[in-house]
């Protein structure tokens, strides 16, 4: 998509709507952009010549070519200024006015009418019901809250205008500053994917931030983050992450929220940092901003106080980093500096009477180590240290060995100038090690999404002509929950199904238990008949001789139960010993923003009270299907824990790709779970399977 | 235990160690001490007459019968100065010395005298190796520490005395206040349960809080804090919670940590609430000093601002919060106040014109709801809203309702001032909605803990006399792991084991087979076979007639695998149907600090990989053991998921109630497992146990 300078970087800004009437928000924009803009300012309205010493004209037409224009007109006539807007070559519009998707069907209808106006004349087109943007390269402010942004390299996107104003006057307040700010509104045409594109080839941005209720093109959005971070980092609040904050999430917006479980798979593979809350968010925003990655996850502690050490330790321990091992020589280094009772291993406690020198001397041979990827610089105030040198010593530090740096000054008054020394060199400093280790733990996990490698997914021959006719058979049939077929759709894309045919007549039931191994497993094939145990319509470790009456049988309960049931035959499979296996379960769920949902875990009766499954938006690559093996808690069961033979792990991966492919080319199964699916030392099995289609 | 009145207000302070020699801690005490203390000081030392402008004399016996001896000489004579402390008749000493137990076995030594004399003469002592004490109220500060702290309700007891120093200045920036505050030290008479306990009888004491990096007394703790928590909130950091902030731990202060899961199981039956971080013990320590308990866990959040309100509801649900239904008539009044566009349900959306008129008009509603047990007051900056008149207005309503308030005046300088307004009234504002919530789950929580009631465990009929004689042969034998005995140690005290005996001839072992329902199981005994299935020592489903073949079968096994193993016969029991129930785990570990840790989960293979357990010190009552089976996730699983007959849950929390009672009665049981214990719905089986004692 989209350069969006003309939105951020524009040379004349039209104000439609601009006003002298204070209170009105034609006139906050038209205030707000006045002040400080390096471009010019113009304003329309019919009832005007001027607005605030800016010039008034009658229409967009007289405007005099704006790059910008800025709707702050009602919503009966927003639309046909925007229309205006894209006849007169304006290519970017900012539509503040509200009253459309967020309110009735009316709202709805005017919406819709928007987004074709600026599909017609290809407009990248902000809101509606928007705060505004702002870019303060160029000293622009076209929203209408109250507070300009500093200039900073963070570029924020916000679904909430009151979050962006309140956010604003708090990060002035903490000395944080952005690159451009944009309130999305109800995301009409720009979405938050088209601004972590453009923002991605913005020099002057080096970190998106963002807060999202919801996400208009979850795969789309997907693909484009994984390339974006590759180079930019990402984080982002997505809120109504519990069901309590998704219903109102979707009172509040119009935005049909997404399940939780499908944002938090498809956030991880976009590769973006997900922030629990408002702090999380700055805290690693700031880090990623100001430092750089580490070469590791091994993280120094130097520190004068114990207490406050183990503390640190505790956060490594909540973290993905962990405390590094140092190197002969840096112990040494550190035996010959520290005193007796001082700890040469991390966290290195160079006691309570360290003064700037040993502290120094300290950090500085942990950061030689190529052992440690980073350190956390933590002291309680002491008399004999002073903050303020410390201070310019970490600064140095930190530079000369291009490593990130955390801190610690523990303390109040006595520890505010230094830690604004820190502070205007990028290094945050907090009173809680937890949060100090927290905000070196987002450098680690981007470090490691920057070395993700994507592949695609692998493409299998699959028989995808049958499954289309196995489709269109039960369509016909008028079934949404697919039965008898569903079995040969999985072989048709070479899911490994149970031995076995459906019959209609006890002689071919005798044939088809000839030709499998041991025993079978007899099941009545109605699609009338859903629970088909419950009325004895199932027969396990049949011998090959009862296999003629047990057909009868079978269909006489069936008659018995439900005499108008359409009865389609008798299915006579191999019988799969679930012993010498584990149970897992491999299913689809198709989620309104994601699409299709992969889920993996373990089957069988603990699937519903254990939960312990992994989910991933499909397509999956090999790489992805692995390591949904991996993130179950019960994975050591597959690999041979107590003694128990490893399952085939391998074909684990191949199920779950060959799955991801068959609901990528149907997009009319909704839903599928194969549960349980076998996996054995040789192979999986597909024993039961459940589907069901769009009608 | 003792009153600490001589610790916290003595009328006069002797420093035994004080010198006018400036950066000596003798030094620093004093001076601390003579600023804004209203009692009297008096130094100790041979050689002066006067310190600071203070009389010193000669030895403790001259200094005017005072209550508190401060002890900062060196380690060498520092016993002395506590003995002659106590032959004066001083009952209260705090030793400053360092170089006792935190260094060499030397030391390790020193700490022993140290205590044996504070026995002998029944002395308050506090140390070694501590900062000193405060105590604000009477204007003492007798710490080497660079500040005084303001005063306040919150008692603060530290194991680490550096922690100390960084909290009291960062307190006097944030205006937070203390009672009293200690630095533990070695805690080598005077532990954490003491201060608690004397904290809980001191009137201007509301909140107690602690730093700790172990609990020298475990059970002890726990019985002390749960009187203490029914009326003083208890709130800790125990520090060294991970692995590798627990081998910080250790080396640090001498003291060997408990394990993380015991501390959690200790802490959370004594009715501690335990913060991960320091901004978590704060804020929730505040809003227990300032705020009435809640009258119910339900939360009503008012704000102006949808997208923040979105992020409040994400905290409840991660909080044991829950959002307010409203009542009709609340309802009813929101429906008049609001315009169209807010929204009457919680989180309330007052829309972003509402002035300070319509905030509090829905504030002040909610807060009459019965339904309603406390208040998130949550805004964004906007024209129309003056903080500083919503705050003063949120501080009456509080006051006027007599129920928790927290706020979320969201902003930078423009808040300030509110912010202010709000904290001298106890009320919290924070940036950040998930904080504000968090805070107000802290009085939920201790809600919970004052509401707990504790019954005495259960006593059961057993045969103790019986066990005794078991443990006795056992020892005689030089055994530590328990095999044969172990069963019908179990029996003894009345667990449900399968039928059977330990025969020692075939056709005993078929009279056993003969009397016990269905086919047998036969199993070798021998205590020098441990995995007697490796070796075909085990037999199942062995029908009657085959069984004294078997029996012979499994005698030649093991003598071929080991001739000169003791065979002490082979035990015959009844076969337990495992698929009719489920496989559970019952076990004790004895902790070091904690004693006797029970834990029941899911057992089988299961186990190990989903490590689905709950765990608490034993002993237990009823109640305790019925919430163990309701904490594991496969809960649901006993009580008949998938269509299977609940098991009989009374006798799982009968078997470990007795099981509670057999290690509280032997200690020199150290590790006992049962596994599987089998629950079905008539009772529990323990098919398979390990023990092992102490020799």
């Amino acid at each position: 998509m989209a350069e969006l300078t003309g939105l951020f970087s524009p040379g004349r800004v039209a104000v439609v709507g601009a006003t002298p009437r204070e209170g009105a928000v034609g006139h906050a924009i038209t205030s707000n952009l006045i002040e400080g803009f390096s471009g010019e300012v113009v304003g329309v309205n019919p009832n005007h010549d001027e607005v605030l010493g800016v010039d008034c004209v009658d229409s967009l037409a007289d405007a005099g070519d704006p790059d910008l224009a800025v709707v702050v007109v009602p919503p009966g006539i927003a639309v046909d200024a925007v229309r205006e807007a894209g006849e007169c070559g304006v290519g970017d519009v900012v539509v503040i006015t509200a009253g459309f998707g967020e309110t009735g069907s009316e709202g709805a209808t005017r919406e819709r009418e928007l987004r074709e106006v600026a599909e017609e004349f290809d407009l990248n087109l902000v809101g509606p019901n928007s705060l505004g943007v702002m870019s303060t390269p160029v000293g622009m402010n076209a929203t209408f809250g109250p507070d300009d942004a500093l200039e900073g390299s963070l570029s924020f996107m916000s679904q909430s205008g009151a979050f962006i104003t309140a956010v604003v006057d708090w990060a002035n307040d903490q000395g944080i500053g952005f690159k451009d700010v944009v309130s999305l509104g109800n995301k009409a045409v720009l979405d938050e994917g088209d601004f972590v594109e453009a923002w991605n080839d913005d020099e002057e941005t080096d970190v998106i931030i963002g807060y999202l209720e919801g996400i208009s093109e979850g795969r789309e959005f997907i693909e484009t983050a994984r390339e974006v971070t590759r180079e930019t980092p990402v984080v982002l609040v997505k809120s109504g992450r519990t069901d309590a904050g998704a219903q109102a999430a979707s009172s509040h917006t119009g935005t049909i929220a997404g399940s939780e479980r499908a944002y938090e798979a498809g956030l991880e593979q976009a590769g973006v940092l997900r922030a629990e809350s408002v702090q999380e968010l700055f805290d690693s925003a700031q880090m990623l901003a100001n430092q750089p990655l580490p070469a590791n996850e091994s993280i120094a502690v130097i520190t004068n106080a114990g207490g406050p050490g183990v503390m640190s330790t505790d956060a490594v321990g909540d973290s993905r980093l962990s405390m590094a091992s140092f190197s002969e020589d840096t112990l040494d280094s550190f035996r010959e500096a520290l005193p007796a009772e001082g700890n040469v291993h991390n966290p290195v406690d160079i006691v309570g009477d360290a003064d700037v020198e040993r502290f120094t001397g300290a950090l500085e041979a942990a950061l030689a180590d190529p052992n440690v990827g980073m350190a956390l610089v933590l002291s309680a105030p002491t008399a004999v240290l002073d903050y303020e040198e410390l201070a310019e010593r970490t600064v140095e530090l930190r530079e000369k060995h291009d490593k990130p740096v955390a801190a610690c000054f523990m303390g109040g008054e006595r520890v505010a100038p230094a830690a604004e020394l820190l502070r205007e060199a990028g290094i945050p400093n907090y009173f809680d090690p937890a949060r100090a280790v927290e905000s070196l733990d987002a450098l680690a996990e981007y470090r490691e999404i920057r070395g993700r490698e994507y592949d695609d997914p692998t493409e299998f021959d699959v028989d995808r002509e049958r499954v289309r006719e196995l489709l269109d058979r039960a369509e016909q049939r008028g079934d949404n929950r697919i039965g008898v077929e569903a079995m040969e759709i999985l072989e048709a894309y070479g899911i490994p199904i149970p031995d076995g045919e459906v019959v209609s007549d006890p002689a071919e039931a005798e044939r088809v238990a000839g030709s499998i191994d041991g025993e079978a497993v007899m099941k009545i094939v109605s699609p009338d008949i859903m629970h088909k145990s419950d009325i004895g319509g199932v027969k396990v470790g049949v011998p090959e001789s009862e296999v003629y009456d047990a057909y009868e049988d079978l269909v006489t309960r069936a008659r018995n139960y439900q005499p108008d049931a359409t009865l389609l035959g008798v299915q006579v499979q191999e019988m799969v010993d679930l012993d010498s296996g584990v149970e897992t379960i491999v299913g689809m769920n198709r989620d309104p923003q994601f699409g299709p949902l992969l889920l993996f875990g373990l089957g069988g009766i603990f699937v519903e009270t254990l939960e312990d499954v992994t989910l991933r938006v499909a397509p999956v690559s090999e790489r992805e299907a692995d390591a949904m093996i991996d993130e179950i808690d019960a994975a050591p069961l597959l690999r041979g824990a107590r003694g128990r033979e490893p399952v085939d792990e391998a074909a684990i991966t191949e199920t779950i790709g060959r799955l991801s492919q068959l609901v990528t080319d149907f997009p009319e199964i909704v839903e599928l779970d194969i549960n349980p699916l076998v996996a054995t030392p040789t192979g999986t099995t597909a024993i039961d399977i459940a589907l069901t289609v769009e009608q």
